[in-house]
This record gives C-alpha cells, sequence and structure tokens, in this order.
C-alpha cells in the first residue's frame, strides 16, 4: 500500500506541570503522520473525532512513579479518552469505517493497538457521538460501578455527590434518584447548583464556594445524615462528609479534583469517624469494572432514548482549544462534561 | 431481705480530660453500697475481679456529643469491661455464684442490668479468668472480626499490625500467622518487638519510635507491599502504611490510639492511594459483632489449652492501681494487655 504521509496537529505537554496546569504548559503543533498500515502490524489508524477531557489527566501532567497511570512523555503528544473513526485496520476486530471509542492521542490522527488502547466499538449510533466521551464511555461506567457496585445503595437511602454536575456526578445523581434516593449535590457555581435541581432533578443542592462552613452545609441538607457520600474531590468537603456520615455508611473514592494541583495534599483529620460510624470506604478504577460495560449500555441506551436520563455537555470547538478546555476542569469552568470536538466524522 | 450495707472503694473521675490523662484526673474513693436486689427488680449485684484498661476509654473521659460511646460523667466511677462474680440476681439468666463478664464498673460492687452491661456468663473456667477482659473477651472478639470479617485474609498475603503487642495486636498477627499470612508487627520498646517474634511469633517487627521514616521502615519489611492492615493508631503510621498497600488491599479499622490524647487530630495526606490501589478501608465496633462470640469461643479456647496462641497480659494489683494502668496505656507503659486485678474471687 502506498505510504499516505498527512499533516498532523497535535496537542504536545511541554513539560512536567506543577501546581495548576496552564495552556502554556501544551503546545498546539503540526506534525506529519504516516497513515497506513505496516504489513503484518495489528495497528488501527483512527481519525480522531471527540477527546475527552478527565480530572485524572492532571496526574498524567506530573512525573509519576509507582502510580496506576503513566505520566504523559514532555514533547510528546497527549493521550487520553476519545472517539475516532477507523481509517485503515491490521487488527481483524476492527475495520474501516467503524466508530470507536478508547484511549487515543490529542491530535488529528492516531496510529494504536487495540489491546493498549482498550478500544471499544460502537455500535448504537442513534446517539450524539460525543456521548461515548461520557455517559456512554469511561464516565458512565464509572458512575454505574461506583454507585451501584462500590456504595451498595438501598432505596431510600440518603446520597451525597460532590463535584456533581461533572461527567461523573450528574450520572450518579440521576441513577440514585430513579432508585428512589435522597440526593443532594455541591458544585461551584449558582448556574451548576440551579441544573443540578432543574435538569437532573437532584433533591437539595448547594455552591460550596459559597459556604463558610461545610459540615454546617450539608447539617442543613442531610438533618439525619447521609448514608452514602460519592466522592469526586476529596479535601475538606471530604473531611466535612466524615462528620455526616450515618451509621454503616458508605463512601466511593472516585476522584480528589481538589487536590491533584497541590504539592501537599490537604491534611484530613476526621477519620475517626469511619470507626464510630462503621463505614466502609472503597477507591475504585473503572478498568478495573469494563466487563460490565455491556450490562451498562443495555441498561443506560434505553433511559437516554426514553428521556429518563438526561446529559449535559460542554463541547469546546476544534482541538486547537484543548489545552484552554483541559485547564478549565480545575477552575470548574466546564458546565457538565468538557468534550473537545475534533472533527464531526 | 435484710440491706447489706458494704464498702465500695471506687475509681472517679473527677472532670473532664483534656490531653494526655494523668492519674490525678482520677480519685480512689470510699464509698457505701447496698448489696441487695431490690423486690421485682432484675438487678444483679456483682462483685468485681477483673477490670480491663482499653484505649477507647479516652474518648469517655472527654465531652462527647453524638458519640459512640457515652461520656463517664465527672464525679461518677468509670466505668469498663471486667469480669466479676454474681452476688445476688434479680436477673433469672443470672445465679448467684455466676461468673460473667461485661460493662461493670471501676469499683469493687457494682449492681448492673445485665441487657445494659452485655453481660456473658463464663462457661469455661479452665483458663485465667482474667483472659476474660481480653483474648476471651471484647478485644478478643475484636481481633476475630477485625482480621476474619473485616480484612478478608487469605493464605500467603502480608499483613501489618500497629500496636501489635496490645491486648488485639498480639492476637490478630497470631491468626495472620496461623492462616499461611507473613506477619509483621510494630511497637513502640524493644522489649515489645522482641516479644513479637519471640513469643508471639510476628516474622519481623519494629520499634516505630526509633524510625526516622516510617514509610522507609515500613518498605525494608514489605518489599511488594501490604495486602492486609489492622490499625490500632491511625495518624502518621497509618498514613504511611497508605503509601505500602498493595492493590486491592483491605484496612480494618480498629482504634487510633495514637490521636486520642490530641486536641486536633493529625491530618491523614495520602488517601488518593486509597483510589489508585483500589482499597477497601472498613472501621467497625465490635459489639456490631457480639452473635459471633460463640463461635469465638470455640475456635479459641482449643488452640489456647493448645498452646497454638499465647496470650501475655499486664496485670496490675489493686483497684488503688487502675487509674496508673490505664494512663499507661497512652503513654505505652504495659506490655501485653493491660488488666487491673480487683478481687481474686
Amino acid at each position: 500500500m502506498a505510504e499516505e504521509v498527512m499533516n498532523n496537529k497535535q496537542i504536545i505537554l511541554k513539560h512536567y506541570v506543577e501546581g495548576y496546569p496552564k495552556e502554556s504548559d501544551m503546545e498546539f503543533k503540526n506534525n506529519n503522520i504516516k497513515l497506513n498500515v505496516p504489513d503484518g502490524s495489528n495497528v488501527v489508524v483512527l481519525k480522531n473525532l471527540y477527546l475527552s477531557c478527565d480530572p485524572y489527566m492532571r496526574s498524567r501532567m506530573s512525573k509519576l512513579e509507582g502510580s496506576y497511570v503513566q505520566s504523559f512523555t514532555p514533547g510528546s503528544h497527549i493521550t487520553g479518552c476519545g472517539v475516532a473513526k477507523v481509517l485503515e485496520s491490521g487488527d481483524s476486530n476492527f475495520q474501516e469505517g467503524d466508530l470507536v471509542w478508547g484511549m487515543t492521542g490529542w491530535e488529528e490522527y492516531s496510529i494504536v493497538t487495540a489491546t493498549q488502547s482498550a478500544l471499544f466499538k460502537i455500535h448504537d449510533k442513534n446517539v450524539p457521538l460525543s456521548y461515548y466521551t461520557g455517559i456512554l464511555g469511561m464516565p458512565g461506567i464509572t458512575a454505574y460501578v461506583g454507585f451501584y457496585e462500590v456504595c451498595s445503595p438501598k432505596k431510600g437511602e440518603t446520597v451525597f455527590v460532590s463535584s456533581a454536575s461533572g461527567a461523573v456526578g450528574q450520572l450518579v445523581g440521576q441513577f440514585a434518584k430513579m432508585l428512589g434516593c435522597y440526593v443532594v449535590g455541591s458544585a461551584g457555581t449558582k448556574q451548576k447548583v440551579d441544573m443540578l435541581k432543574s435538569k437532573f432533578g437532584f433533591d437539595e443542592a448547594f455552591n460550596y464556594k459559597e459556604e463558610q462552613d461545610l459540615d454546617a452545609a450539608l447539617k442543613r441538607h442531610f438533618s439525619d445524615g447521609i448514608d452514602i457520600y460519592f466522592d469526586n474531590v476529596g479535601g475538606k468537603m471530604f473531611d466535612a462528609v466524615l462528620l455526616n456520615m450515618k451509621l454503616h455508611g458508605r463512601i466511593a473514592m472516585c476522584g480528589m479534583i481538589s487536590q491533584y494541583n497541590l504539592k501537599k495534599t490537604e491534611g484530613v483529620h476526621n477519620l475517626l469517624c469511619l470507626i464510630a460510624k462503621r463505614i466502609c470506604m472503597k477507591g475504585f478504577i473503572v478498568s478495573d469494572h469494563f466487563h460490565l460495560y455491556p450490562k451498562y449500555l443495555e441498561m443506560i441506551i434505553p433511559q437516554i432514548k426514553g428521556g429518563n436520563i438526561v446529559y449535559v455537555e460542554d463541547i469546546a470547538e476544534g482541538l486547537e482549544n484543548a489545552p484552554k478546555a483541559l485547564v478549565g476542569l480545575f477552575y470548574g469552568r466546564n458546565v457538565g462534561k468538557q468534550v473537545v470536538m475534533v472533527s464531526r466524522e
């Protein structure tokens, strides 16, 4: 096959990041790429359509040792979850024209292996394709597994979700409402707080940035305490929640966006509550649970089509805007799941 | 029945305590008690034999609100677990001469109700009676439930126990060895560290007070990480352990003796490890698991009689020495389970 050399715009990480990431830590650069599968290779050539901005990516911008994720390589392009179209495939499981989601590059075209990228073929296209970066992708399974498997929820229980308008939080809240729980969420702007109640059906919501005393805010909404805390933020909020958990409560530790940009994480002081209240607290990583993806899709797609579950995305147009979109996550600038549109097929 | 008024020496809590408790926070006092069961009452009159000094009692010396235990009442006698002989009983489940263990007073004689005191009748007397404050009492079930139920241990796993020569720790270590685990313990003196290896069969042990860097000490003993941490201390040790847990590790949160005397508990900074390593962390309270007591006795008594499990006690002689014994716990002065002998039947 003839070599097809193409321009390939990329987002390069310039150097390891300390503190809050800045757009200038990344560079929008033009490189070339050979868009073909070498003889005997099992790689898949992708045209990237949508890229996902996820909080965990912050840790990959630092020099990591012994973490469950690998550092990005300074001087190379950023990688992350995305939706793409297969241009050519050396892997018999994928064919030209297939739509897929999985780990890909922050670039126009990527050459990946299906196993390393954990590529999933997209079968149902009667939903926005970008949803496969969110509700139908990693954040979706994260919310599903975290709530149903890690939290062992029961009808009528009280549920608190932090970062509740984000990709995962908005789903956890809706799952909890579907089950008949009382659900409260926290977010960082009035717009988001309003959305939690009006759009996602949370029973109550509050703006954590406007609360002098998070313990008091939680007590206002949970006079009898919290059965389930779905933690996306860590830090001070986590500490305040500990004071408000009920006996035999459960905490799913999904992420700690409040801590990722700190040189030294905040100290948590109320762990003694875990003993007194017999709390079970579990950290989890979605990739351990990918086997549940087909079961999840079976549940969620009819809910989306039936309008029972809604999903809010914040789509940045164009790869050149990806650095700004990613940085914005850590300032809470996104309203809903932050996506970058690279190309519409 | 004629009223029998007796002298009743008691240990009185003089006032709520801040910081480390002192002997002078308590008072050895002589009171009178009427040693009879009023008509129609279901109380049980006890002669106290052995009293248990337990770390959780520190919290009862403070003014508590909404805790799972109640504050002691300043001006009144201290209460705690103990072994006693029934002198008279209005409760048909107990008879004069019965030996029992449960919640009793720090005094020579106590009048209790069996349900409030969670009184257990002692059937097997071919073991030291004091053991019913320890290996055959609350610390014993604590170790049993905490290790077997909370930690879900498997043969060959690596186990770390802090405060390992204490009432609970020495048992957890021996249970883990019985199951075929690799077990390391920490304690605060050379004598205790030696005892962990020579007497209780721990594979390794270290003196946490002599370690500049707890993380390094743990890495020395667990080159591949820790599957199970049985936490009796909290604080800095807990934080260092988080860095050394293996994937899918389990942490049983049994107590935090390092924190009980602090005005503000130490901050824990490494909770992000719980996510990355998918750790399950559970707090537990032994009283939730008392239904397992008969099953536990069935297991443990033959092990004691067969010499497979050993148990080390530190017995203070005489009620007047109880305050010193209790205070000593928080300075690690006890070697093994701290007991106070009030009377030998």
